[in-house]
């Protein structure tokens, strides 16, 4: 593909479209050579710069007075051994890794109650990026990204900057990875992990109903957050991995950086003879945002206290009265199902057939007889719906279903398959039936966008976010920050504004 | 309903289970007595208190150190008048309502290009609340309530806790209403307004494909947040406006407080002979936790650079290739449609057909030529299940969509009626068919949660969170915080710890 970097940095929005070049890296051989985009003018560079030292002036709008999260006496995290670390109730293991970026690995919390660690996920990565463009044409059609097995999450992540990628007080780790020559390198500060306070609630309740005395509690909610950034050329995506001290888990992805965008001999729209002819909305001046799909697959092997774990559908299920029995006619109810076998627990969501999904212990209860365990708790739904035997859908097989569910096996890690590159959905999540009840079982979730780009996404595109919770369910007696303390005024920093001021 | 204070603040984890009188209002005569519940213990107060002072051992954590988020300088919004609040490029008016809890109206942008103030939303409240428990039996089926409309939110926010429930550098806002005895009273603090750093990213790009120089330019986000969290008994609604610098607003509910419970004849689980029969999980020794749903519905008057507007749905629909015209198979196409009538933008969402939702200015356009517009971001799905001719459902039809559009009317402006205590659903967003193309109208969207109770849960709930967005979409020429600053060091404040160190 070819871009024409004259008068800016940000060639991605200057396409020389329809110029297609195949290249044998074996023998360095120009294999094809493909010119479909006669006619389509480069786009101009006009606007397309987002350095900040290339600007003039600054937007309209009044200016924000300096605003930073502060510790005065330190974070309160700590990292043993370069990987290893301890916040509040959680420990678990933090790793750089070429192709999934960030591994964590390990992860254990602390009981309320008596204190023990107890497991919760041995390990949970992002498997698999799938990023197919709608848009057919010959220069194209190839577009359909596998960013981690084909360029590596890790390989792709630069230095995070600090304060902007991270807050102050972050704590950086470096990589260490073979080059595909085979050399070692340091990929440095690719990872940080900070404490933040984003200003959220964990838990409240005032009490006005009782007359003798009023009850105002409520505990501000601090957090653990491990992020990594990956810029797979135009694209950064920004995995964080969140911890709470209610023993919830939150893995967000935030989608930033730059369209892949198509040349258009159109300037304005009233030019287009036919916008049913165009892969997507005119978002410059001779510029198409093409509209991709984006599916984002996590391999969560949890270990719910222990290794055997089963997954059960927690269905909300219609009910109806019998004549006579209530003034109301209908209700819910849940109802559960163990999954035997990986078929069962290959989910395909059903928006008015509600379920909860947990991953329980079922030789471990709770006090009152419950089974310990977690769910997960969805966003981004979105899923596929390429046919399933589409080339870069039989590869990409994990975003038919939003969730499956695999027995452990060490090598199925990459739902993709081993080997991205040469896959023919041969080796896939899709590919791998077994029994999974009461058996160390793998979960994983794909995270879906639909995206149909708008001219505020150019030059570069503000930040769309989405996430999912492994949250315990019945893992704890009660609620296990119930005695947390809130904020009080005396523990407040005393700040005086910065050397600028 | 009954419940039992002794030993307790947190009587609601102390059912009377089946006591239940109906009372006539107006001659204060009790009509009915049922005793439904006899054999059902009491619940324990133990474990039920939350009060900080009421515990004397912390939980089996590292403590955190203190962490706040601090503004040297002040915070940089201003209120004028009381209510006009302007910061950085957004103008609001800002109130508190006795039903609707908190009130953002005439809310205007600042185009990043030329300073214009533009017109986003006439007014934005939440109109309804409708929260059915799934338990159909004489003492519970009663229990499917109106929050906004039977009690107010703006009549149950209670005080904010400073520093707990709302950042340092808050500023709050009082309500003043009519009690039920028509006398003027002042509901203090019930609105905080502060800028928030949640330790995210506004965009971000580093550039590693260019030989000669490298790029890492990001910048962190900065938002603004209403934020006012109406405690009706049991429950908390914590209610979030978000405003960001790129134009878009974000709007949160988080739920805490305390189940509404049942009591439960069971300890433990093992005691039951049948879990079918329960209406919810044992979340406690003879406490089940019933199954809520819960629906709260915006009304959300967009006024996209002036009065008249229209509503898009601009679906992605899947086509296919033709024969030896591409190696792949199928893709997406963006198909815009405009809704004609009312009936046209009922909106019930399909998972495998999916849309984006645009309200557009049909006569303002971009210098591209696209309408200029916002795009509703979905989350919280959830739509009710029950019969549409059930009593409760018939009141709260609103919930029967996800999204619904209507013409303006002053009137109508509560989703369940304007009295919706008296009403029969003949007075309901579900039956105000008029055409909308290209007028005043009204956006309407119901965030839903489906709600399984589990021990932690118990006694009170760590918050809940869902919500959606309204975001700019070919509103502005291009990204409209391109030349925004990055945070800089010198601008840091300088702090040392609190007296408490």
């Amino acid at each position: 593909m070819c871009f024409y970097s004259e008068g800016t940095p940000n060639f991605y929005m200057r396409p020389i479209e329809g110029l297609v070049m195949t290249v044998d890296l074996d023998t360095m051989e120009v294999l094809k050579f493909s010119d479909t985009g006669r006619g389509i003018p480069i786009p101009k560079s006009t606007n397309t710069d987002y350095r900040y030292n290339a600007h003039e002036k600054e937007p309209e709008m009044e200016p924000i007075n300096p605003i930073s999260m502060e510790q005065p006496k330190g974070p309160s995290f700590r990292v043993e051994d370069g990987h290893m670390v301890k916040w509040a109730n959680w420990v678990f293991h933090l790793k750089a890794d070429k192709r999934a970026g960030l591994v964590i690995s390990r992860a254990m919390v602390r009981d309320s109650e008596n204190g023990e660690l107890r497991n919760v996920m041995y390990k949970g990565f992002s498997s698999e990026l799938f990023v197919p463009y709608m848009d057919l044409e010959e220069s194209w059609y190839f577009k359909s990204f596998m960013d981690a097995g084909e360029f590596g999450l890790g390989m792709s992540a630069l230095p995070l900057v600090p304060l902007n990628d991270c807050p102050r007080y972050s704590y950086y780790m470096d990589g260490v990875f073979a080059a595909s020559n085979g050399k070692p390198y340091v990929q440095h500060n690719m990872i940080c992990l900070f404490e933040c306070y984003a200003c959220d609630i964990s838990w409240r309740h005032s009490e006005s109903q009782l007359l003798d005395f009023q009850i105002r509690e409520t505990r501000p909610k601090v957090t653990l957050i491990a992020r990594m950034i990956a810029t797979v050329g135009n694209y950064d995506y920004i995995f964080d991995w969140e911890f709470q001290t209610d023993g919830l888990i939150r893995i967000k992805v935030g989608l930033s950086g730059m369209l892949m965008v198509k040349g258009s001999p159109y300037h304005r729209l009233y030019q287009v003879p036919n916008q049913d002819v165009m892969s997507g909305p005119l978002i410059s001046q001779n510029v198409t945002g093409v509209v991709p799909d984006l599916f984002i697959t996590f391999h969560l092997d949890m270990d719910i206290d222990g290794l055997n774990n089963s997954f059960v559908d927690v269905k909300l299920v219609k009910e109806h009265s019998l004549p006579g029995e209530s003034p109301r006619k209908s209700y819910l109810k849940a109802k559960r199902k163990i999954a035997k076998t990986e078929k069962d627990a290959q989910i395909k969501l059903k928006l008015y057939d509600p379920s909860e999904f947990h991953i329980i212990n079922p030789s471990r209860r709770s006090g009152l007889g419950n089974p310990t365990g977690y769910k997960i708790v969805l966003g981004g739904t979105a899923a596929s719906l390429l046919d399933h035997d589409d080339p870069p859908q039989l590869r990409s097989s994990f975003s038919n279903n939003q969730i499956w569910v695999t027995l452990y096996n060490k090598i199925e890690q990459w739902a993709g398959g081993l080997l991205a590159y040469q896959s023919r959905g041969d080796d896939t999540l899709a590919v791998w039936d077994r029994a999974i009840e009461n058996e160390d079982i793998v979960l994983w979730y794909t995270l879906g966008f639909h995206h149909i780009p708008c001219q505020e996404d150019f030059p570069v595109m503000p930040v769309v976010t989405s996430g999912f919770e492994l949250k315990p369910v019945n893992f704890f007696e009660s609620n296990p920050i119930l005695r947390a303390a809130p904020a009080f005024e005396k523990d407040l920093p005393v700040c005086r504004p910065g050397a600028s001021a």
